[in-house]
């Protein structure tokens, strides 16, 4: 059997599991060492560390502290690995746990998180996914069942001081644009909440104070939340400090390109049996890499009978965008959503789909001024009924009834 | 035979056939009409009416004047449909000309059009593709052969005249708030070359004044260039005038996500067969249509081994842009052309290989403040050696004495 | 624009065309020479020569006479091929003339040729199917329309004369255990239909008299009616004689795996666009070759949802064969035959779509004793209607009032 | 956590286990009751119930009594299943054991058993398949990794009286034919070695004598071993019994198309985790079903790069058969494995492959008296090193020192 080298108990707090971090720091310490040509498994927590619920509230989405997110396992040492090598690694399995056969997904308040269509849809709303084998399905959003394309949305290796400092400086600059935009343009670093790991003292006190948050991707990898960085694919890291650090959590069951409700994809705990394939020594200069690089599993759902939806860069108000991909993209769901609304589904459980099903979604012109054009990649093969459009008009199948819970600000 | 409804002349100008047109205007008469069930070709020119041609200057892509674009055949009426319809279409059969079994790829200057990467490329250079059957390959860029996934860069139906009003509105809306800007933020109606078909006088003059570009895609299609529109697609486009005055251009033989190097794809002359499937009577606010929507095709190149770029949205100063999704595909793209330079490539054939081969560009997160995430999927086998990362580094395979012509500025 | 080396007159006899030859002899003479990087085009008739009609009568069928076929295009000599050698070719394109935009499926009367289920279905049929594009349908079949897996049925280099006279010797001994066999076991030498390409006199006769039918596939690739040996495979054929002397003929709009209904596959003249990639030097050798190699298209029909019908080896009297992968793949077929019967389709219609659409036959279980697995793939997506079984049973979408001609042996 | 109805011990023996079965038989009773709706995991033996060990010796291979093959775990009851009715049953997920991450493949001797290729490779020999997540390699076999296609050999529902009357009167008239056969033609009942789960006593003595052997697939399905029943399938089974009584077992880890090795994909014991999604009342009259019918997992391996082999009816000898199928796709098998010799693999470890790797086995051409054409699609993509034909002809990637251990006849 394969040796796992970080356990996670589900009825404890990540906070008293020192394998475990949430921050992003050169100092954490590592907490196991492997060797290139080595298989291993890791156990993860959810994003939240356990605070979401499979229950029919929606009050945990809205009350997340998101200052304490992610719980990453990690670091792992790797033997061998130094600054500006490339470290190659193998998805050989991810999963979940077989004592939380289901995840989560959810939209977070526009008062705390918010997304990417929180203007649409301001308040904490959230639907449970049962996992039934390779399949999924929802009590809150019933004709769908879909195979997961199982991934993690955060993976990567430690930064090293220079690049933690280039994070920090240059997210603060944006934050002091608008420092009291709600919700914030990004995230600085925030000791009181910061588990290092096994750091301790004054030197875990300086480290959570300068420690990277956990949201956005970056240079390393991080929380770039790729659908298709999924179990089977081989990813090859930069690497900043010696020994790499490799650390991973956030692992999704499935989830759109774009991850656009936010909390998020279908979340859950799980784990990742990761093999080293080899150390590409300055691979770094040798292939030009700055940013990860990967290549993708042969084995993942293989859904092709697809509806595409169009958005261009004018927003709902009619004003022109100039190339922007974001509006683009926003107009794109927003017509997928309109579309599967004519079928019966809310509002709601129609952007929760987008966020959950494995949705492509597409960079299809990005010059033809001033409008950007993104696609949106929905496969009919999810629904257990036709989606297609027809002479007769859409046929309501989804009767109502059931509707995900939504929870008002406070 | 199937009929076919429009022929072009390829030494001719495209200004001497009245079946073309290059601005959109609901006035412009139709020039053919059709049944639901009928079937036809229509013949293309290239979208800058036959003004690039086969050789190795890149004058032509430098002193090419974009106000005359884009040459589209029709409009075509289709008998019985009506505003609010859903006009289904099916792309039977695209492909080149005989006498024209080639296409070009270019940036053009960034003082005349510009593109994506026009800061990094900023001078009009130009590769030219030659078709032999499915593939296509370039004297300019050894090394890569594929097949090509041809579609139409543009095609629609007629706006409506409040339609095309607000299209006008918002546009120089746009342009007024940095007027002088190179390269434009859009490009307002301009009469002079203006080529409304088959109308004539003061009303020629009048909607010349008024016809929408053809540049960008907008509510009704348009420019989209979204390669996965392709031959053998089926298409669900809304109507805004009675007969619903279909026109159709810009083919292209190939086209990575985004058409990057903006001039263009491979593009080419050549032949669109459609068939008129049916229309929905009603099918816009049945189905909550906006923009068209579409089934890709059975049949496309299926190239499935990738190499995966990331790129997020800092830009290369090291500053920070919010969930910018233009950045963070330009930088997924630099990216992927840096990594093939370490094989021997130039910088300007490595831009224009992305813009031509059916590379795939996704929106993958774009939630993650303040980062947006995008990742470019390049294909491997399109290439007649081994662009995978080894431990031994790349070998240089492209060993130079071939390059992209380039023209300065005058 | 490409060479075309052989042209073809639908309006007149193949047998008037000295490009053209229908059996298999060493000493056909070449028509044309090519280089290793050349590429050019063949025309082909359809494999009767013109014989069988666009109309609603299947006497054509009933009455063809076998000893004509197959009329192929070649052979054309390539410069510098010699026997031992793989010649590289590559499938460019494949399609059918502009003015034959239609082709023809049939079954064999039992008494003259017969085919896969002839026990079942022993009288001649046909059916004729349109081309539109990409796509074909039949006016003998309704409720299917699919897009066209293009391949020649029959290719491959010349035999030398041992290899003739091997082919000769071994049909004849299995013609001799049952010589007056209806249908018969092999088809011997026979001079009086012989078509020699531009032999003439005496070594015309003598070589007429010895020269190999062109039904079976043989070592040399031939009649190997290989649904994926389509347009934009890449082949290695070996080489037997002194600049290969490659023919083709037989080309296919679409098949089935198996073509069980054996006359034929979709059925047309058409075009090939070849290329000659390479030619590896004594690469049978060195890669232990008997039969031709080959990579399959990256561009073919991608139909992906499937119903599989399974088959064993027990035949229809309860009888046990031993392993037999021909009546299991009879079971497997008449399966799907019995089941689309339940929708409305005759059995005729259901036979004849087997035989034409992408189906795939697979090999599943042949070590099983005593019986074989044979399993047949249908694609679900070419049906205008659902076809997947329900609790409701099936729905009768095909009403009837249109069937395949049939023609009693007179 | 859904419910494990039937477990196994791995270091007991299965005779122990009275919920698992190895015989055919309407009597044996249900050993636990599920409804539609429902879903449960089975845990499987090994198809020889632990026999084949991993090591380095192929004795056990050799000495394996197949008279106590396959130990199947059921049969399951569904309530409201009635004879006639279809029962449709979700493959939700398949894989291994965590105490058991090993598989075999293995040729029999042909004085026991034999194999498809037993008069190449008459010997016994084994290979042992390692399992890190989805992936597999072998110690026996370098040079390759593969995704598993994981699979049930062997599933179906009871037979009733009469049709297991039939299958043993059928196949003692195919054993009498030739009754002495090394290998056998058939395997008749045998009751010395029967596990007839919970039967006791007279009934057990008489329900042995007559109990089907499990090699053969039948009608109702059983020992098919089709790669492609995996898991995410959808399956319709034809029931004959009240109850229907569902068994499966045999498990692969992956195998390629034929099963052509017989000892036999890359066996495993492990779980299968089932969904009785519904049951179709009458459905084998609605439908006209005889055998099982399918629906392919969304998810499996997506290897598409693919060299395929051809091979005809026509012997090693030279002798020439009549559209024998068997013979076809030998000879395309040998055809595949005289060229993988040519990189330095043994026979064995080439034949090995092609019964592990998820190849592909087609039946291509079945009506060209008097050759069948069968073709061998090998994925290329399974190498990890370029196994494609070039000018330079071969390269001996596997440089010897490691082959299958191999075991003479005493």
């Amino acid at each position: 059997m394969t040796e796992t080298l970080i356990k996670v108990d589900l009825n404890g707090s990540p906070l008293d599991n020192d394998m475990v971090h949430n921050r992003w720091h050169p100092d954490i310490p590592m907490v196991a060492k492997v060797r290139p040509g080595d298989d291993f498994i890791l156990e993860c927590y959810d994003w939240t560390g356990g605070f979401i619920k499979n229950n029919d509230s929606a009050d945990d989405v809205r009350d997340v502290d998101l200052t304490t997110v992610h719980y990453l396992s990690g670091p792992i040492e790797v033997e061998g690995a130094e600054p500006g090598d490339l470290l190659v690694v193998d998805f050989l399995d991810i999963g979940p746990l077989q004592e939380n056969l289901w995840g989560f997904n959810g939209f977070f308040s526009k008062q705390n998180g918010g997304g990417f269509l929180t203007d649409y849809f301001p308040q904490a709303q959230k639907s449970i996914w049962d996992f039934k084998g390779m399949f999924t399905s929802s009590r809150h959003i019933p004709g769908v069942n879909f195979a997961g394309l199982i991934h993690p949305g955060l993976i990567g290796c430690l930064p090293d001081a220079k690049m933690l400092e280039s994070w920090n400086k240059r997210e603060k600059a944006l934050i002091s644009t608008n420092p009291t935009r709600v919700p914030g343009l990004a995230n600085p670093p925030f000791a009181p909440t910061a588990h290092m790991g096994r750091m301790q003292g004054a030197a875990r006190d300086k480290a959570a104070a300068e420690g990277a948050r956990t949201v956005p991707p970056r240079e390393h990898g991080g929380n770039c939340d790729i659908k298709d960085l999924s179990r089977g694919a081989r990813v090859y890291f930069p690497v900043y400090v010696k020994g790499a650090g490799l650390s991973v959590g956030d692992l999704h069951f499935s989830q759109g390109d774009g991850e656009i409700t936010f909390c998020g994809a279908i979340e859950m705990p799980g784990f990742i049996h990761l093999g080293i394939h080899s150390i590409i020594k300055g691979g770094m200069a040798k292939y030009g890499i700055k940013n990860p690089l990967f290549k993708p599993s042969p084995m993942k759902p293989n859904y092709q009978d697809y509806l595409v939806f169009e958005g261009i860069s004018v927003d709902d108000s009619g004003e022109q965008h100039y190339l922007d991909m974001f509006v683009a993209y926003q107009q794109a769901c927003l017509n997928a959503i309109n579309y599967l609304k004519t079928f019966g589904y809310s509002g709601a459980q129609a952007y929760s789909l987008l966020g959950t099903a494995p949705v492509q979604g597409h960079i299809s012109g990005i010059v033809d001024v001033p409008n950007a054009c993104a696609t949106l990649y929905l496969p009919t093969e999810i629904f257990e009924f036709d989606i297609n459009p027809g002479a007769a008009g859409p046929v309501k199948m989804i009767t109502g009834g059931v509707d995900m819970p939504v929870s008002p600000d406070k």
